[in-house]
């Protein structure tokens, strides 16, 4: 099974440092040329699940205008330009839950959109999560932070609570993870 | 927590029936006013954990442009205009795959992007899945299908073998469904 070539590949809508947006000329393997496949480029973004040593997580409590409501999802965002996925998870919890972690427990990276690009999710368990500053996210929402059971948390995704999908993701992989038969 | 209003959306790219891209100004709760907040909007798409009787489920191997390699998936696709939900993993599950099933278990809605939207993923389990005709894809990419047990499907995706996130997030979503505690 072989991968496309890309023949060339052009910019219709630069909006850096969140997305860019175009269209490549790729070669399938049987030779046919298609001409205007679009590309969506974005940043990379780390997801963390953190569990202190009472086993509960963290979920933060906001309004997300691209979700159009008040939701819950776990700790997250984007790689600052040359930024390692651990280092933007420690960073992103630090700065979003004031925690630190003991382990640092890697779930995988995951390309969001398999035509588009979109970027990508690195998701990682942060086990031994401890408070250590207050958090000072800078985002522009206002945020609550819950500290539940992961069974609670469990139980919020599966009542429909966690709109955000790399969030229900993280999660759920987490839940794979930690209890693995 | 008070949700942003929208006070005006202006499109800056429009890629339809694929995606189209734009900025809207935005009030915040508090007043502050953002005048060039991005958005893509892009169509809801379903994914399907299929179930047979003999517990296995169906993995697709294929390249995929978007995350530039050859990877595993879950049958997936858009919804075609006005299609609902479960009719779209119906259809898909069908057109991808040959197989129809006896009971169908939404796992739910989830926003792909918390900021710009990317549409929404919506994600079934197929339980009681069987071959009812052969695959029919009307998709570029050449197809492989994977009838594995579930127990094997998680430790495929444990070991990095499904790069797709909402494929990644609908079998671990079933995971947690199918064993809730």
């Amino acid at each position: 099974m072989k991968p496309w070539r890309t023949v060339s590949r052009r910019v219709l809508l630069d909006r850096t440092p969140w997305f860019t947006v175009g269209a490549e000329t790729v070669a399938l393997p049987d030779g046919q040329i298609v001409d205007d496949f679009g590309f969506i480029d974005m940043v990379d973004f780390a997801v963390i699940v953190p569990v202190t040593a009472a086993g509960d997580t963290i979920l933060i409590r906001s309004y997300k205008h691209g979700i159009r409501a008040v939701s819950l999802s776990l700790p997250a965002g984007g790689l600052d330009g040359g930024e390692e996925p651990l280092a933007c998870a420690q960073r992103e919890l630090r700065e979003e839950t004031g925690f630190e972690a003991d382990r640092w427990e890697p779930l995988g990276r995951f390309i969001v959109d398999p035509n588009r690009g979109c970027g990508a999710m690195h998701a990682f368990i942060a086990h031994g999560a401890r408070k250590v500053a207050e958090p000072n996210s800078g985002d522009l929402e206002e945020q609550e932070l819950l500290f539940v059971p992961m069974r609670e948390a469990i139980a919020k995704l599966r009542a429909g609570e966690i709109l955000h999908l790399a969030s229900a993701a993280a999660l759920s992989l987490a839940v794979v993870a930690l209890r693995p038969d």
